[in-house]
């Protein structure tokens, strides 16, 4: 088939859509300047008035679900002054408003048909009330942590727009963080979720696959090739919120509309919310993905404010099988099994470029492998192996959830993020896992630039005042426990935070 | 390697073990003439008491525990009084006393090393305080409806010795049947829980993958190969006796033992135990796989008295999407994927001949294909858009669960069984599935035969008195659901049966 129009003129049209979509009284001044954190600029802008300023800047969603059953305030109100910030967020940065397209990053699926269906979860967010107002920015192919794309240019982090806001749900963790939505929906097979969240600053979750409904979505793979399940969970500014979403979607059947979802209704943990004190295994230290030093020193922190407030501390030692780099390993050679490489042909379909950080996740791709049923089967065992040896491991240390981090630095400079091996291994475990936000990088308590092989190098100047996190797990299934344990967690960890 | 011993020396030591384990006064007096219905023996046999004989025939597993429970019987002279009779059904027919080994039919597994570690289950149900006296007979392969093997023989079937036990689980049925044993535990990927059951007149579950731990057992198939996943489940003589069993195993937490079981525990169905009246489907009958006229004759009988009961009746209109023959399909193209064919080489590897019912097996099977990763993909689509037909199929009618025969036929003569669509495609779809004894087959009611092709074709004389079943499903993870709706039927079927 002859191309009839070029890749960039179809580019240049969806991007004057989306540049149409804002109205003009909520155009930013030309007296706007922004720096590198853009936080502040809704509150320079004189777009919002005081009181939605208030309405998105003071409550989480449970709190704002309080304000508009009692009557206080009106959705539409709530709505209008969200969808500002989030109009705002959009001239700084790369959000798509809701169109009528899934792109998923590829040139190439401008010319899909627009949807007919909603996604299984929409379905279920519109049946609970929610108002979905915007669709946000992703990598093209998903699979990688930079939300970059032909066709809507790359999201930045607010926190500092020097750095990246992560991906695949990049354009998400973004929005949240920037309060310019309270409650987002993002999807991880490799860290898609917990990589924006913390490189913005925001609360995500990954649930344990077939729990929050994943059917009916835009795909960049091969339909029906096995490997690591991805997952649909939110990202949010409160673990209330974070619980609010699961619990409710969980509690409104989403296996009805999804025969992959799992008919396990949310359960009330009330042998575990029992304890008075939870057993919590610090991950080991893997030597090949050493961390950066404000890594180190936010889980050193939690583990010692966690022991100060009666919770157990297992610091867990380095064992092969069940290392950061053995999970990993079987993870991201699960992604390269597709023969016909299904994601590089939507790339190559409509003639654009890879984009760079797709580009740098291909040169860290194990070298291409015929793969065949055996090779598959063989992987499969690798990966059963890997299940029982951490089933061992929280059997033998008796632990409730393990406390790690979230990947070996900070957000980084656009472009080099680089492999994801503390979220990934999760997903190879298909653990649910919880990212919540503590503290920052500073220069002045990690003074020292440190390199590492491969990077990204530590440069305390360039992530200074990034957000650092701290990734909570449990055991398959135990999405409850997860998320009751990060709860307790976070309120230990904000309420002695200085 | 030369084999230092033939496979049929070696098999005639492994006999002469299984003889050696029955103490002279269980062996049956010379009197003793077996007919073909063999359920009468134990009472001829005079090697039980009295007592033995009320203790093995009066009660179901839930009445035996509470007299253990009240200390009015001694476990030890429970154990020996099943004990006796299974020794009695050992003389009959061929059931392999707990031995050291599991060979899984495989002459060639007689070289395996003894077992080091229980599997999963066996652990849970020692823990649960389990008395486990017996294995029991399987097919060569484990993956065919006639339990015979080149070791220990063939099953029979204890209501009638010229028809088929079933199969995998065949020694499993014909012993509950016996009440040489109250409960047994099976394992089912094409019907092997069920099959067995629905011939020996048992009841028989086949949860949702996952629930029942799987973990640690033998296996004939390549490890890692994807494909349909295999399910334990019990066999016994009341649905109480399931309930019993399912619900102890989830609620001692198998997962802690397997990573591959689900941490779902135990609910309790409070929502769908408030209904008063069940919606129930009436599986549409396939073209390619009519019934029999025993049970067509049980289906409609079924549904009558359920509808005459209060419950409202559904009967489905066939849809190609919906059928048998699909998810038949389906799921017996997916047992043939492994490319080096590991169940065969288990075979070859010690020179014993086939089994004739794996030979007819292998002609009934889809001609063999090519497989790799792009066709399992495709397969894998083919599966999913079945599974998202049956779920809007089940939301459609508003259904809580389907009756559906188990099997075209009834226990039929041995090696001819064929195909088992009504039993696999549940096991395509995932869905736990309950086999209920009801009725028997009778040459006076359906007096004439019919030629089926493929066969095996009604034979009124052979078939008369053989056991009639029907099956009851319900969406995957609907366990407790598909149990309470079970014991429902089963009190209406047996409260206005003559």
């Amino acid at each position: 088939m002859i191309p009839t129009e070029s890749w960039q003129s179809k580019v240049a049209k969806k991007q004057a859509e989306v540049k149409a979509a804002i109205p003009h009284e909520w155009l930013l001044p030309s007296t706007i300047t922004p720096t590198s954190n853009v936080l502040n600029i809704p509150r320079q802008s004189g777009i919002l008035s005081n009181h939605e300023l208030d309405i998105t800047e003071s409550y989480n969603a449970v709190q704002l679900l309080e304000k508009l059953a009692a009557g206080i305030w009106t959705s539409a109100e709530v709505t209008e002054a969200f969808c500002k910030r989030a109009a705002i967020a959009q001239q700084l940065d790369s959000f798509n408003v809701k169109g009528v397209q899934s792109t998923i990053g590829f040139v190439s699926f401008l010319d899909h048909e627009i949807s007919k269906t909603n996604s299984v979860l929409v379905d279920v967010l519109l049946e609970l009330g929610a108002v979905l107002y915007v669709k946000t920015n992703i990598p093209q192919t998903l699979m990688t942590a930079d939300s970059d794309n032909n066709i809507f240019g790359r999201t930045l982090n607010p926190n500092n727009t020097t750095l990246t806001a992560g991906g695949s749900s990049g354009g998400e963790g973004a929005l949240v963080a920037f309060r310019g939505s309270i409650l987002g929906v993002g999807t991880d097979i490799a860290g898609s979720i917990r990589i924006p969240s913390l490189c913005c600053g925001t609360y995500g979750f990954k649930p344990t696959s077939g729990r929050i409904p994943f059917g009916g979505q835009a795909s960049p793979t091969l339909p029906g090739i096995p490997g690591i399940v991805p997952c649909a969970g939110p990202l949010a500014n409160s673990m209330d919120d974070i619980n609010l979403f699961v619990s409710s979607v969980l509690n409104a059947k989403p296996w009805l509309g999804d025969s992959n979802a799992h008919a396990v209704p949310w359960r009330q943990t009330t042998e575990f919310s029992k304890k008075t004190s939870l057993t919590i295994g610090i991950l080991a230290e893997d030597p090949s993905f050493p961390l950066h030093p404000p890594v180190r020193r936010t889980i050193n922190n939690a583990a010692e404010k966690l022991a100060a407030a009666g919770h157990k501390i297992v610091y867990l030692k380095y064992a092969e099988a069940t290392s950061t780099s053995l999970g990993s390993r079987i993870a991201m050679e699960s992604f390269t099994i597709d023969p016909s490489a299904t994601s590089i042909q939507h790339i190559i379909a409509s003639g654009e470029p890879k984009i760079p950080s797709v580009t740098m996740t291909l040169a860290l791709q194990p070298p291409p492998k015929k793969y065949g049923l055996l090779e598959l089967a063989q992987l499969n065992v690798e990966k059963f192996t890997y299940r029982e040896a951490w089933r061992e491991r929280f059997q033998a240390e008796e632990l409730d959830v393990v406390v790690a981090p979230g990947a070996q630095h900070t957000a980084v400079p656009h472009d080099t993020y680089g492999e994801p091996p503390f979220t990934v291994m999760w997903n190879c475990l298909d653990y649910p896992a919880c990212i919540i936000p503590y503290g920052r990088a500073s220069k002045e308590l990690d003074p020292d630039p440190v390199i590492f092989s491969p990077g990204p190098n530590y440069d305390p100047k360039l992530v200074d005042g990034a957000p650092c996190a701290i990734q909570i797990v449990a055991p398959r299934f135990q999405d409850e426990e997860c998320l009751y344990a990060a709860k307790i967690i976070d309120q230990v960890l904000k309420s002695t935070d200085v």
